[in-house]
């Protein structure tokens, strides 16, 4: 396309060149590709370009906001929460893994803190779960609110969880989409740009990160989650957000329960302080650093007793069932979990030998999800909240023949044998386990503190 | 696309990761482009993968035959011409310049010698010309011919002069108009392979190459141009196929004659023995070399006298009258010039100083001639054959002050006026000319030769 103002083939050379797209030129595009006055091979060049050229800092900031811009936003800077405002938004991304169900717990726990939590999520895909499946596992809760519903919600309880609208950042759907299926997924900046131009239509004022590493994380190479995470740090605060990124280990899931019922008993466990000690770590470590981020205190200490308080009071189980009544939720599935779904076949996975459990990978855990019927391997498919496993133990643990490591439940009979055969081959039991640090690195744009 | 064959974003990946496709994954790639199976957006986003990691050998050599049988081919193995045969079939390809019309004496000349010219050619895009346009500045002459007449005419008289038909190698052409727009036309292996898909289907036996160089040429780096020709001449003579390329100069146009009657009348004044030296040099020495890629003779002496001898003796202009006549054009034109378009309005460009004529850049002599109707920008747009540019002075002669550097044929004053100011403003007068030489390097399947 050629508007007067730019010719895509040329701004395709420059970026192959080396050289780098003014931030005029981005918004062109952008708003160019959005209303389909780019064709799809023009901007699958460019990104395979960007895959080997990346972008300078200008470029990524002029591309986050194009896309930011690209739609609607949730515009809440003058969002009141029971008549008291305007106030803090915050909301905590993940990049993805396996069990992670953080999302539950932090969501209702910062809302109880005197900040506004407008939290937009996503869905499982592939190996990883993702929260949206994990809301809908609870009996009528509506995770398809428009913007304006949303926000009245907020304006009441202070929290809302829902999905993406298709008027919200629609630049980053088409693009993401054609990356999935052009090889150019893999690319920090597009994957920052991609993530930050969601987060930052929120209208938040602070944003905290869980950039996952290990074998189950989306990204393998951990001096490669570091530069996502400073790049995504260096976005949200170029647009006035606060924003902090904790590296937590994906290398095995993080609680017992993986599958969508499963985890909302475990986070309902966890908003009762009863949930699994790795789980509760990280939650209260994001909590934290949520409340540091949205400028209530400084002090993390302070924090981490703020948001633990949250929990022990039973205030932020109180506000996660307003919040699951306000959604159409069954409340009275969060105080009976009977009343979640629950898989006909509950099958055990025991270990044959002795010795210490080395690995418990959470990627064939995940595909053996998506295998029960628990997960998708494309975006349009439909998912059984009830099946799932439970895992019974931990690397580092010393387990003797015969005990159980995980337990399967699904659908039949014939998915939880299949299941427990591949489960049983993923979990590796040996001599020596070496985990990854729980957290592992905090990122602020102040730099990288090594926590371990 | 998924066919069970192959996963095209997982090649995409692999080729964004350095690794190489394996033959049959080529093959079952543009087998599925051509048929409409891959879309354009992966096609691009692998080409710009291969802009950046290049291809293998054997990656290059199984893309090439991919896209040569991607169509109809012009199956020629069992050719007889005037019932001799079969025979060699050799054919002259230039990577395009400002004034070649090699193409209109060679054809002719080396059908004289006992080898038969399948000669299929291309149209002006940009600066550069293209044979079929200037062909077609002959009243009634035909370049759209089928393979089965362009075959029949081949056998009576060894030589026909055509432009592609849309079943010869479609690969090339969908992906050549993809390329062209997603700016990855500048990759040797894609250029090599594009170029050679298109010759080798003609079921050449030789073929000689010309890789113009300097300012006015496709590739300006020197360097590159030689490690293009080196990879034509790798995929020519895997396909069997004897294979040398000369690089010639185009920091200037080749002759005087710019524009496409200006052009068949250059070209006949050649195939009358009065043609340019410079013009002459480089016809006598890419057809001596289409005699030795024959396999005629080895001696390139005794071939350079062979290919002065049939324009000595008229032989050429004969075929080339014949020719003219078997493919509907007026024969006439051949011997009375006047018969061929000629634009209403001639202006003289002058020198205002005296002193040496520095450059005479081909590019904004071409662009001039696009302005003034003899070209296009779009493969789309119509010609005007009559107008063009003629020179009278070349790199390093000493001009005085009013004298004339070229004149311009244009259809109106005012088109005249602009063309003359353009072409005042691109020669460049003054003290020392360091012209290239007009023939730099011969490559053949055993290396490089400096002939300077």
């Amino acid at each position: 396309m050629d508007d007067g103002t730019i010719v895509v083939p040329r701004l395709i050379e420059r970026k192959r060149d080396g050289g780098a797209l003014a931030p005029a030129e981005w918004r062109a595009l952008i708003a160019a590709y959005v209303a389909d006055r780019v064709p799809d091979y023009q901007m699958a060049a460019l990104a395979m370009a960007v895959v080997f050229r990346g972008l300078s800092e200008e470029e990524l900031v002029a591309l986050t906001a194009a896309m930011r811009t690209s739609g609607d936003q949730f515009h809440l800077e003058d969002l009141r929460v029971a008549g008291i405002g305007p106030m803090a938004r915050v909301d905590k991304h993940s990049i993805g893994g396996v069990g992670d169900k953080t999302s539950l717990l932090l969501a209702p726990m910062l809302a109880c803190l005197g900040v506004a939590v407008p939290m937009i999520s996503g869905r499982g895909l592939g190996h990883t779960g993702g929260t949206l499946d994990k809301l809908e596992a609870i009996p009528g809760f509506n995770t398809r609110l428009s913007l304006a519903a949303a926000r009245r919600q907020l304006e009441r309880i202070g929290v809302v969880m829902v999905g993406q609208t298709p008027e919200l950042v629609p630049a980053d759907r088409k693009l993401y989409a054609l990356r999935d299926v052009t090889g150019t997924v893999e690319s920090i900046p597009l994957i920052a740009a991609s993530i930050m131009s969601k987060k930052l239509a929120e209208s938040l004022t602070g944003l905290v990160l869980d950039i996952k590493t290990g074998s189950g994380a989306f990204i393998q190479d951990p001096a490669q989650s570091l530069v996502l995470g400073q790049t995504m740090i260096g976005l949200g605060e170029a647009s006035g957000c606060r924003t902090i990124a904790l590296c937590t280990a994906m290398d095995r899931p993080l609680g017992s329960a993986c599958g969508n019922a499963l985890e909302v008993r475990e986070a309902i466990a966890g908003l009762r302080g009863g949930g699994p000690a790795d789980l509760m770590e990280v939650t209260f470590a994001l909590g934290a650093d949520m409340l540091v981020a949205a400028g209530i205190t400084a002090d993390r200490a302070v924090a981490r007793g703020a948001v633990e308080g949250v929990i022990r009071s039973g205030a932020a189980l109180d506000r996660f069932r307003l919040m699951v009544e306000a959604q159409g939720g069954d409340p009275r599935a969060v105080d009976d979990p009977e009343r979640l779904p629950r898989a006909p076949v509950s099958r055990p996975v025991t270990t044959a030998s002795a010795g210490v459990v080395v690995a418990v990978p959470p990627r064939p855990i995940g595909h053996a999800i998506v295998s029960l019927g628990g997960g998708r391997m494309q975006a349009d498919q439909a998912v059984d909240w009830s099946v799932g496993v439970e895992l019974s133990c931990v690397p580092g643990q010393r387990v003797a023949a015969g005990d159980r490591l995980a337990t399967v439940h699904a659908r039949t009979e014939a998915d939880a044998a299949s299941a427990v055969a591949a489960i049983g081959r993923a979990i590796i039991i040996g001599e020596r386990a070496a985990p990854l640090a729980l957290i592992s690195h905090r990122i602020t744009r102040e730099g990288i503190d090594v926590l371990t």
